[in-house]
């Protein structure tokens, strides 16, 4: 006979269906949850309410944010002359931890991927061509992953933008810093040949 | 300027507190969430809620279950004469999923741990002594893990059975199986030597 505490089962069925969670930690997470004082848990479960509630895309640059316009395209103090197009909003938090980059951002929520049906109409790039009318943008930076459909979107939007009058730039490719050139596959070793600067 | 979407940040620290869960793993889950359909998400607030709502410790063996009586105490197939004493609930499922033991089981939630501040008085064993009652207990299993606490906590709840006219027997010692010799630390192999049985 199978014994089953169904609410038990059911929470940690939940925390098994998150990226990365295995059958052993869902169980533990679902424990720790259930060890939590009421009040604990109850904030939980309303900050994923909560956060599902608030959160919707910048009406500019489509980053997530609470507001209508998020914090970055509202503050003045950026560079409003460059755009840096990313995949996905996570890109927008690696970057600006660099503390380095002060221009805009564009989220397209994805990449063209024709494999699984994702074309440019469900990216935002009509958003990101409706920005080209402001005529300060002078330069857009093509960050997406250095992947197939990271190159091939990269490559759609700056022939779109390139009949704007616009500059359109690329990440640089090369070996990563403190990586070792012996690991450094092919490619990534020719492209880093390729693209050497003098010192 | 640092810039904050503030249900996004809540979202993540909330995972951040779960155990094993680092600072990249909480933000790739709250992505995740926040990726759901709306109706997922308040599935998954709901199912936090409806668990520490409905789920309580057995009026029995203070197993965790959403009945007044869990099943494991309803199973009337189940051998009521032996009650296998284990520190935490998930204990129990670990050793259902033997499929060898059918007896009952009695969860302490927590061990005797002085330096902690724990009791016997903050443990079930209150509850244990009661079910001593029934006549047909004959045998208690200590399966208290093999620690410094499960050990005293086992060796307490012995000298306090003993007397009760019931045999409490200790989980054996020993190698696992599958395990390598070689490997072994030498309190458990004195133990596997010390626990030998004739083939």
């Amino acid at each position: 006979m199978k014994y089953d505490v169904l609410p038990l089962t059911r929470l940690v069925e939940q925390f098994e269906r998150l990226p990365g969670i295995g059958k052993k930690s869902a169980q533990r997470l679902a424990f720790h949850v259930l060890d939590m004082p009421k009040e604990k848990a109850q904030q939980f479960a309303n900050t994923i309410l909560e956060a599902h509630e608030k959160i919707k895309k910048c009406a500019v640059c489509q980053n997530l944010t609470d507001q209508e316009v998020c914090q970055i395209c509202q503050d003045q103090q950026r560079d409003r002359s460059i755009i840096c197009v990313v995949e996905d909003p996570r890109d927008v938090i690696a970057i600006e931890r660099t503390q380095e980059y002060t221009g805009l951002y564009h989220v397209l929520h994805g990449l063209i991927s024709p494999m699984n049906g994702v074309g440019p109409d469900q990216l935002s790039v009509r958003e990101l061509l409706e920005r080209m009318k402001d005529e300060t943008v002078g330069e857009v930076i093509m960050a997406t992953n250095p992947t197939v459909e990271g190159e091939a979107t990269a490559m759609y939007l700056a022939r779109l933008l390139k009949p704007m009058n616009v500059k359109v730039t690329r990440l640089a490719y090369g070996i990563p810093v403190g990586g070792n050139l012996e690991y450094a596959d092919e490619v990534t070793l020719y492209r880093a040949i390729e693209g050497r600067s003098e010192i």
